[in-house]
């Protein structure tokens, strides 16, 4: 093991606008290298991250925080915070001390962040050992130094993928849960309809929908993600909405009866489309709206009236807010991964160097599953 | 008391597309007079209207139902169908015989119906008795046979005026405490927000915030309603919307901390501005959106993403969700108004042939209060 280490980061070069681009973010050598411990009395922890979560949200957070577009994503999570783009150039003429980089690093090279896989490398905190694998919102960066708030500790015990804790274990699996069975009150029997649904969040609330009974209905970008939606998580029917030129029609077409259920994932046309085919009640759990987060005028939603005519409730959550149930989400998931009752589907790239393509290609539908990002 | 009376009836004359009219509705009055009593073995009650409820969602009941447009009035409520348009020109020609005259007034000469009060004149039903006064749906005309599914029997020995029963004691105030309390779950301190708010049902949002001890800010359509809001319901504040040029600006200006309930009575450009101006964990009650019921083309909401970053409820009801609540509310709203910490604004129009002008007038803002038709 090394003692010192030069940092690999992902960080924001610049607020965005448009959609993401590779070329928004960059990657970021440390030019003096990290001594790979902990300061004594600190109560941090020193984390090698493993794996890192590629989330649509994380879009949402390369916009300027105060552009007063309906896109603020300030005071939203608890944990997290818009990125704060670097501005690297100015390393390069402060790095005379070690004293002063510090300062240089704290102000300007803030890595992106999310959700990750970490291993502990060393600890101040005696929650924590040498060894331990954790979880929890880690930077974009090769070692992190982090603290126990919002850290949880991976039994390694339960035999399934490291990586796992990045998504079905993790926020993402929690998402899925609590926009499903909290906002929705699924019942035996009703029609269920989940758009982006070969994706990471997706994939699950399809399957938690076929366990309780209902009548699952997908839609997905492409030939193979709807081949893996009817093949591989047991959807009753799917549809790829590129080669629907009328979404109404394909709605109907495959939920004839209508809908109960809405797992809402997409936003723009296809709500508007899903609102027309509600059924009376209907539940509407809006986990996220990725096409419309990076386009300059929003679609506007012309059926809204339908919420009254059919008493439907509609509600955006996080998971965050829904942390409390995480116990009772591992309690419920467990059994059906090791009995194999559920299929957990991945997209991992390795190097943090393709850390960028990874986090872009969520925007452009390429990632087939939980886009996962392979560090070391 | 006459023995026959010649029934006056208001019925729709087709169907429409834009803003209803007056002359879409036609009076008629039966050619042939009818026996004021019931059949015996009918079970029936006859009775004889005094006031009817004129509300938004009727003009709704105008459209087509099967127009495919995304008013579709049908399957939304239990006790009220679309109204069907009356081919009265049929009368003349097939009026030989009584027995005739009633096959067509049942094909083709169906009123209007509504939230009505009425006194009972005869009654071959157990539970009602000559000089009952019950309200429920009836058709819009003078003298109804109607059943007692959904009949109330009004306490008279409560001091209110009949009027109220189409209103605060009826369907319009379940409709504002159920939309508040069920929906919106307020806490004292809250900041509310209630568009139509010198209307039927925001008259009473708006008191029963302020009972609740929230911060209550309202929207009207003139200065003479926001006059009202100020110093007869006691809203904090309030403005008029026609004479705002930026309502996102006009609600900065009046909640700038921001709304956590928003009980939305109109829809399209409010809405949008409203939901930019939502705090996190905002509920927002759908009773309805006026606004929007009658135009061509629906105006679209284009800040719905905000529903998922601010994590926002937003629920479509209709109170005949909530019928077994009626009793708790009237626990809950009868003292109040007997210590007169109530007022209910009224804007009563007389006589069946004013029907139409005060059905169509409330498309147009005319109303100040709830909008009734007195009858006799």
């Amino acid at each position: 093991m090394e003692t010192t280490v030069r940092n690999k980061q992902v960080i924001l070069k610049h607020y965005i606008n448009g959609f993401p681009e590779e070329s928004d973010l960059m990657i970021v050598t440390a030019p003096d290298a990290m001594e790979v411990k902990v300061k004594p009395g600190s109560s941090t922890i020193l984390v090698k991250n493993l794996f890192l979560s590629c989330d649509p949200y994380m879009g949402t957070f390369m916009r300027e925080p105060d552009s007063g577009s309906s896109e603020v994503a300030v005071e939203t999570l608890s944990l997290l915070d818009a990125f704060i783009p670097g501005k690297v150039t100015t390393l390069h003429t402060q790095t005379n001390t070690w004293f002063q980089l510090a300062i240089v690093v704290n102000a300007f090279v803030q890595p992106i962040a999310g959700v990750g896989v970490s291993e502990v490398i060393d600890s101040d905190d005696p929650c924590f050992a040498k060894g331990d694998f954790v979880w929890g919102i880690v930077d974009w960066e090769e070692y992190s130094t982090v603290n126990s708030f919002g850290r949880f500790k991976i039994d390694i015990s339960i035999n399934v993928p490291l990586s796992y804790y990045t998504g079905i274990l993790s926020v993402t699996g929690l998402t899925a849960y609590a926009g499903f069975f909290e906002i929705c009150s699924p019942k035996k029997g009703e029609a269920v309809f989940v758009s982006a649904a070969a994706g990471a969040v997706g994939q699950l609330v399809g399957q938690f929908a076929k366990l309780m009974g209902c009548y699952v209905v997908g839609s997905a970008g492409s030939k193979q993600k709807v081949d893996l939606l009817l093949n591989k998580f047991g959807f009753d029917d799917a549809f790829n909405y590129k080669e629907e030129p009328d979404l109404d029609a394909a709605l109907k077409r495959s939920l004839p009866q209508g809908i109960d259920i809405y797992f809402e994932n997409v936003g723009g046309k296809m709500l508007d489309s899903v609102l027309m085919n509600m059924k009376v009640h209907g539940r509407i759990a809006v986990c996220g709206m990725i096409s419309q987060y990076h386009i300059e005028t929003q679609e506007g939603i012309k059926n809204l009236p339908v919420v009254v005519y059919k008493r439907i409730k509609m509600q955006g959550f996080l998971a965050f807010d829904f942390i409390d149930r995480f116990p009772k989400y591992l309690e419920f998931v467990l059994p059906y991964l090791n009995e194999r009752k559920l299929v957990y589907v991945e997209d991992i790239v390795e190097g943090v160097e393709n850390g960028p393509a990874a986090l872009v290609g969520l925007f452009h539908g390429q990632n087939i599953g939980k886009q996962v990002l392979k560090i070391a």
